[in-house]
């Protein structure tokens, strides 16, 4: 097994912190329904910019990321507020967003696929902490914000997209691909699938039409 | 303090995730408001089989089981497609699935309670990580899914089950029984008065009819 | 960065997971229309009085301090069974209720703080870290209850108070006081915050507010 690190260069993490941030204050922005005061949307965004990293470094049994360094937080949090601030110019932004939100997934799953990788960790758990890592602070805004969670319903390829990323990345160090080499492989498979399903709006099967579609094999 | 494991064969620890992932994606099939996908029940279904574990490592900070081999993923993810495809298959087999899944409460909380136990956790949190390791994939199920949690409301002995069978355990392995003995017995406890409270609809006295006998007392 | 802890007498520790775990069991009693049994109170209990020092120890990838003692659970699920027995009495006891949860805040605040820098964590997660010591318990509170986050709606300087304490705690060790004078400090802000937050019904700006106030002024 590889033990080499996919390693990004501090601003681009960061920048992929602070994504994740705007995105996550832009989403608790647009529930009216919900009295969210300013903490709140600090709170989403901190949790969607640093989950994905703090669920993986929990299931890695490490000290996570954001610990280690004032940076993190301070990003995540500035990032939130600004994303809260700015919503409308961010609205007007949609497209890149969503472009600039597809690449942040297929970063977060390689760092935490190869971080799995280096601490030993077998192929099939080192893809599951990457998807975990890509998917994991949208996960956490849905329970801490009490919505039914989004990429477990109709319409969402986040997981999928971030899934087919890590398993090649975790393919190509099987087979002693250079890791950076892989880890750039894998954001862009996760970014060509995330930003084609939203293109085209593909999902995957609903399990009640696949229930109905065993009911008709019956009759 | 026991230093031992209570060991169980692969096979059987294995066969506990699965009955559990089973479990999962048939209730989470049984969830027709919800539009739930293929993804969202095989991440239901992997977290009910893999929770309570996946909980259970996190409280005694040690590197979760289901990260130091391929199988336990494999298992849980195959366990809850093959529990969504077969659901009429399941449905109809309902009692022995209810057996099933109560002798793998038992097994998941003599599991925790002894590697609390070989960890040096004291007694009261050891029995606490056993009721989690047992429970802990329902809770979580039922946190994702954005249910009330089934176990903290009336009609269910769950805990209480996993609780009677890991004191106990302790109790035994306090007075040096051999493990595997306390284990069993410890699975023998769980089964029964889980298999018991579901034939004769036991539970819990509600927290509201405590309140109205308390102030029935007072007038 | 200073090592020490801000060292606090068992029984004071322990006071402060009692009526963390009164509090938690009183809000679940007051919820009528969740039929919540016995087990489900002393589950929320316990998540009130232990929760914040769990999710603490879980970001300093530590043992979770109520792992490597019996009294922490006992305690907690003691104080929670009392509480939902002696509701009426603790209800009268209103205002000394929210004064001595008032002071637990701020000392859930400190030492968890204090146990982030003596880790060598750097000061802004350090912050982090006795927020989350202080506030974790009513966030996972509110998880498992399926409710709105109370800290993240309008109305709540709960998270507010307990920041402002462990920012000045962590000035205050920075500048070499001695940990004790700084604990007592972050103890004494956070609690007089709520208080006076409390007494004059202070709270944040919504998130909506603000998003009017940017379209005033556009206009």
């Amino acid at each position: 097994m590889p033990t080499a690190l996919f390693i990004i260069p501090p601003w681009l993490d960061l920048s992929a912190v602070a994504i994740g941030a705007i995105q996550g204050a832009m989403f608790s922005g647009r529930l009216k329904e919900h009295r969210i005061d300013l903490l709140g949307v600090t709170i989403i965004g901190v949790v969607v910019g640093l989950g994905g990293g703090l669920l993986r470094d929990l299931l890695l049994n490490q000290l996570p990321a954001a610990m280690t360094s004032n940076f993190y937080l301070i990003v995540a949090a500035a990032a939130a507020l600004g994303g809260m601030l700015l919503q409308r110019a961010f609205n007007r932004l949609g497209p890149l967003i969503i472009a600039l939100d597809a690449v942040t997934i297929g970063l977060f799953g390689a760092i935490g696929a190869t971080k799995a990788l280096a601490y030993g960790v077998p192929v099939v758990p080192a893809v599951f902490v990457g998807v975990v890592s890509a998917v994991g602070g949208s996960i956490l805004r849905d329970m801490m914000l009490n919505l039914p969670i989004a990429l477990m319903h109709v319409g969402s390829l986040y997981a999928v997209a971030a899934g087919a990323g890590t398993i090649l990345l975790v393919a190509l160090a099987s087979a002693h691909v250079d890791i950076t080499i892989a880890g750039i492989a894998c954001v862009v498979v996760t970014t060509v699938i995330r930003l084609l399903a939203v293109r085209f709006g593909w999902s995957l099967p609903e399990q009640r039409a696949i229930g109905s579609w065993m009911r008709w094999r019956r009759s």
